[in-house]
Parts: structure tokens; sequence; C-alpha cells
């Protein structure tokens, strides 16, 4: 093993009281071997562990067939898995940030060794998804992978929507439960959500994707009153991992969304996360469970452990590749079509309505319902009594949209363009 | 092939129009040599496929390495699988009952000759649920599994919830659109929800179960007033299929459930299926789709055959099978501990609660809540006035409920028992 943190130590916990078990389903024992740790004399509850601060003496072992990377992050864990494929051994990996910038090339490498990469904790910690991936749905055309991938994230959105509290509130609670970091930035601004949706795409769509195909939009910028206006509407607000199969190539995007409240995603709350998947035979399916903490991942990392111990006693070859297709394109987020809900603050004036609607009118795009509400008290909104407009509109290219907006933006008789989210969902 | 009817069709067309990347991810052509009809001489739109009506054409043909078998029900599809097994074949099957009944027999056959018999298709369609027992699940002790796995029920029990129509409407509806048979009672008596339940329950538990292990009640005695109560009460009601690990045994049951309206499974409506997973280590996991149609089906035949392929490309031995624990005994369903929602009909006069709550405590069974609406007409009420009283009970065995309940029957004041129905989720 390489680290022994939170999901590293619940992985040696799960090696070593499944033991037995483990050793009845590979018909012969499993033996962690030698954990490489940055303290060897940090107190630890596994006191049968043989520890080391020398990756070598993990990676150069020959007594070790597999080797398990719990580090997280970039570097060292990419150089890590390169060399112990070098000296032979089979990987498991729980690292999305490696798998989503070098995944292919890792496996490739692998694959040219007989050997296999396993990374079923790398995205939805112990929710099954890979393995479908590889297994079960391997027959379908998949033409839409959506999902709910970051726990953090989703149970601020779950307390805004049900407390109708801000989002700052709602972070420093998730802080002080231990759901979000100190510095949540990699959750909150949808990184690591923006990871697992490569790894999920380059999976689904056998293309080579890569975290700068990914547009990314946080959660930072939500209101309570966008909550409540979605609530009336019929619909959740949710940050949706979104990749989709789209005329001219592959729509891929990480941002909240105003979804319809009766899609099963749309009940997806707190730390929970999801995964739906669309296939031409299969139809719609779905993935639901814990996306972090040691126990899911360390279900994910064990069971993929367990998978390589058996296929190296049966003598079977690595998972075979499909080869990935160098045709697919990632589609630039200016052409992604989409319906939008639109939130402004305007003077309350006769034709303040029809001025907004002129604009969008004259880039094409239609407007599906409109509300108005009135005497909205703005701070340094001087004598004029404002409203607040929302408007949802029909699918339009976010070119478009953008276009619009920033025009809107400058009517004299607009304030504030509070805020522009894209729209999923029947 | 054996069999050629609707699922066996959708996985023909699969395997013909998916033979090119289906070759790639092999490795090797997949070619669709022969299937056994029972005319050969009915119009298919499936010209190139060799047709024959004897069966030894397929199970003897050594040119053969996979036989698909989607006939259906037990017999001769029991007997063609064991004979393909004899011929050193491996077996991909759709066939619950088969799967159910006879299971570990075939699989311990196959696994002697090392080969293997896959059958994600015999439960949920095309919704990965037996891969995920047999790989990414497999680090856990799996303390419950809970399902929606008839899509038929699920339909009829959607409607009454939603149209507040009663069970034979909902059912001639669902005959009418094809989600219900001309004779519906292997669905609407939960027969086929067993089956599945014995194949999930011998997976997750590595238990010997059988069908008769399962206690069984259909949803043919439902009403819309039970309906109305579980929507005022906060409930959902589904038929659910439970396995659980219950102190002295385990807890194998199909019946209609008060299923508390927050949870998951409360929100799968029409004819998806749903199969929730409580592991010691993934905690809980839900798989969620369609359950049945040729093209589901299809996706979970087709995956298995390819995943077969390559193992046969790579040389790798058969899945191997975890041993069965024959200490595991099902709980007869008077052992059973559950919540109970009870309707009855009762002379509408003071101290008939209490009459009927005395029966109840001296049975040990505590009550949580009680609703009465008065003025119930009876047909053959006479002149006395009605009231329809619905008590919910905290936890109690069914030995004990049942025996309350037919002495509450006895009770002079009381002229109906209308409904008991178990109550799950918090």
């Amino acid at each position: 093993m390489l680290g022994l943190g939170t999901v590293g130590a619940g992985v040696a916990q799960a090696l070593l009281a499944k033991a037995d078990s483990i050793a009845r389903r590979v018909g012969c024992p499993v033996v962690l071997h030698r954990a490489l740790v940055r303290n060897p004399h940090k107190p630890r509850d596994l006191d049968s562990i043989l520890l080391t601060t020398d990756p070598t003496a993990v990676l150069d072992d020959p007594a070790i067939n597999i080797v398990v990377e719990v580090l997280g992050g970039e570097r060292p864990a990419h150089q890590y898995i390169l060399a112990a494929i070098e000296q032979g051994k089979h990987v498991v990996t729980a690292n999305k940030e490696v798998m989503a910038k070098h995944g292919p090339e890792i496996l490739e490498r692998a694959a040219a060794r007989g050997l296999d990469v396993a990374f079923e904790a790398s995205v939805g910690g112990g929710i099954p998804i890979i393995g479908p991936f590889r297994l079960d749905l391997l027959a379908n055309d998949i033409q839409e992978v959506t999902a709910i991938i970051n726990g953090t994230t989703n149970f601020i959105l779950t307390r805004m929507a049900r407390e109708g509290v801000g989002y700052a509130d709602a972070l420093r609670e998730a802080q002080a439960l231990g759901y979000a970091e100190p510095d949540p930035r990699n959750d909150v601004e949808g990184i690591d959500a923006a990871y697992k949706l490569t790894i999920l795409a380059t999976l689904a769509f056998h293309a080579r994707v890569r975290p700068p195909d990914v547009y990314v939009e946080g959660i930072t910028r939500l209101t309570a009153a966008d909550f409540r206006y979605a609530r009336d509407l019929g619909y959740a607000i949710k940050l949706l991992a979104i990749g989709r199969v789209a005329p001219g190539g592959l729509e891929l995007r990480v941002h909240p969304t105003f979804l319809a409240a009766d899609e099963m995603l749309a009940k997806v709350d707190g730390v929970f996360n999801a995964v739906r998947v669309d296939g031409d035979l299969v139809g719609q399916v779905l993935f639901y469970g814990r996306g972090a903490g040691a126990g899911p991942t360390s279900s994910a990392v064990v069971a993929d452990v367990i998978d390589l111990a058996q296929r190296i006693r049966s003598g079977g070859g690595p998972t075979p590749l499909p080869p990935l297709d160098p045709d697919r394109r990632a589609l630039p987020i200016s052409e992604v079509w989409t319906r939008y809900y639109l939130r402004l603050i305007a003077v309350d004036r006769p034709g303040v309505i029809a001025q907004i609607t002129r604009v969008l009118g004259d880039h094409a795009i239609s407007i599906a319902s409109v509300i108005q509400k009135e005497d909205v008290v703005l701070e340094d909104g001087g004598d004029s009594r404002h409203a607040e407009i929302v408007l949802m509109t029909h699918r339009a290219s976010e070119a478009a949209m953008r276009d619009a907006v920033a025009q809107i933006g400058q009517l004299p008789v607009v304030a504030d363009v509070g805020s522009l989210i894209r729209v999923e969902g029947s």
C-alpha cells in the first residue's frame, strides 16, 4: 500500500478484518505486505502492518503482486503508479486526479505488460460504476452520463434548499460537520466533479477526454432567491456533471442546474452521490450511494484487490481495453444548447419586460415563462421602485444566451443580472 | 441461442447490429451460429440467422462456445442448460425461474468443468445487479437487500397511488398497455418477485435460498382507502422484496409494504425497478432502471456474452464461486418482527378503540398512532353507525400480530378487518 491516511487505514482494516473471507473467495491468503507512510512513529490502530518511508520498499519488492495507491493528488502518486507497472505489479488506485489526467496512458502501459489498473474507488466511492461500464453496460452505446458526484456540494445545496439559508451559512455547516475542507475550493468550484466526469466520459464514450475539456462552474454564486424560485417552478438545484453525445461532439460540463423535481436525480440529497447512464439498449439506469468516506472507498478498493487476486490465481489476462475513438471531440460550451433560468432586477415600470424579451428575441431565444415580483428593495436603488424578473427560456445556444444576457445587462432599466442557470429535465 | 421470442429477437438484433463493436472489444468476431425456435416458418426480421427446431443442433454442435438460453420457464430450459454444460459450453441465461430453483447446482456443475453460467438478465432486466454482487460489492458483508423487482405490480401500484383508482381498474390499464399478461397471477401474486429475491438472497447472503423459503403476499387485496391513508401518513405502498440478516436467520419476504415516502425506493414509480443493498463497508447503495423489455434484457445478455467471449479469448478460468454457508436458515414469517398498519371497520360507539387496543396490549404490541374516520357506510351495516379505524403499531412479531388480529376480528364491535400491511423505513 502507498498511503495510510483515512482511506488507507480503512482499506488496511478491511483487509485484516476480512482476511478469512477474502482468502476463501480468492483461494489463497491476500496479505498486506508493507505500507508506505510519511511518519512511521504516528500512533495507529494497525500494529501488525510493516511500515516504510521508502517508496522503493513497496515498488521494488518482488514479493508484492498488487500495489494499492491511496495517497491522493497528482504527485508523487502518478510516478509511483508508473513505477509499479514497470516492476510488473498490478495497481489499484482511488486517485481521481491521476486517472482523470493520465488514465488512458496508464491503462495502455499496463496492458502492454499484461497488467491491470483498477480504479473503481476513483469515482463515486463505493457505488459500483466503473465496473458496470467495463462489464455490465458494455453492450450499449452510451448517449449520456449525468451525475451528482460531489457529496460536499450536494450537502450544501440540500441545506440551502431545505432551510432557505445562504451559501456561506451552508458551507460553514458543512465544514463544522467535516463534509467540507477548511479550503473548500476543490469541491465548491466543481474541480473535483470535473475530474470524475473526465473519468466517466472516457469510459462511457470511448473518447480521450481531458480535464480542460470540461466546462466548470461552481456553486458559490447561488442565492436563497434562486432556491425559492426553483421550488416554486418545480425544480431542484443540483451541481450536475453532464456528459452527452450531441451533434458535432461531446457536451462535457459541470455547473449548478435547475433539474425537474420529478427526476430521480433531483431526489438525491445530502452527501449522497448518483450516476445516471443512458444507453441505447438499457435505457436509463441509475446508481446511488455514498460517494466518499473510508468505508465506501474501502469497499471499492478491496473489491478491486479481490478481483485482481482472483485473476492472478486463475491466470486470466487483463481486462481488454476498448479502443478510444480519436474523432470524438469535446464541444466548447458556446456550442452547447440548453434551456435557461435568468433572474434579474429591473426598474418597475411598464415596458421593461418588453425591452428584455426583445433582446432575447433578437437572439432567437424564445421564452417559456416569466415571473415578475414587485417592490424589491435595492441597497443602492435610490428612489426607483424595482422588480425581480425571472425568465425561463426554451432551448438556445450558450453563445446566443451569453450575448443576449450581456446586452440585457447594458439596458438602462436593468439594475442587476442576478443569476443565469442552465435547466435540465422535462 | 435457445429461443427467439421477444427477448431472443432483441438479443439477436443487438448481436447483429453491434457485431463490429463487439468484435473490437472481444478481439475476434462473435457469431450467432444457430437459434432454436418452435416454428421456423414464422416471419421474422432476422433473415441471416440459421434456425432449427432440434435442440441438439445447438447443444451438441462442437463449433458453439456459448449457449444463450432465452426460452423462459423451468422446462425444458433447465434440461437444456445442463446439457449445454455437459457438452462443455458456457451458458448465458435470462431465466429467473431456473436460476431461483436450481442456480447453485447449475453453477457448481459448470465450475467443476471450468465453465461459467452468466445470469445478469435474470433479475432487474438491464440493471447491473448480479455483476455488482459478484464483483464490486464482494468485499462487503451484506445485511439487507430490499427491492422493487416487478415492473407490472409497480405500474399498478403507481396508478392506484396517483389516480386513486382501485386494483381492478389499474390492472386493466396495465393489461391494455401490455405491462400485464392476460393471466397476471405470476406478477400480481408476487411469484415472479419471489424468484428474483431467491436469486438475490443467494448471492447476497451466500446461503442456499429456495423459492419456498420466501413468504409471498400479492397486491390483489389493496384498496383505494389504503392508498389514501398511506399518503396522509407519509408513506408509499410498494410491493417490496426484502432479504435481511436478522437474529436467528434470514428474513425473506415479498409483500405490499407501507414505505416511508422519503426513502429513495418510495420514489421508484411506473414500470421501473430498483434494488437497494446494505453492506458493512459501502453502506446503502441503490441500482435503478427498467426491469424488463427486449432492450434492457438484451443489454444484460449481450454484456454477459461479451464478458464470456473475452474470458474465453484471454484463457481465464470461470468466476470463483464463494462457498455457501449451510448454517444460514430462512426464518418463518411468524418469527419476523416488523411494524404494521391495520385498517378495520367497527361500530362507532365509545370504548371501541379501548377494546381493540386492549387486545393488542395483551399481545405486547404497542401502538404508534390511531386515526378514526366516522360515518362509514357499510352495505350490510344495518342501522349501526360505523367508523373506520387505522392503527400504526410499533415493532411486533408476526405471530403476535396475527393472533391479535384474529381476536380483534372476533370482537362483536368489529365489522371487518380490512387490511393488515407491514411497514418499513424510518
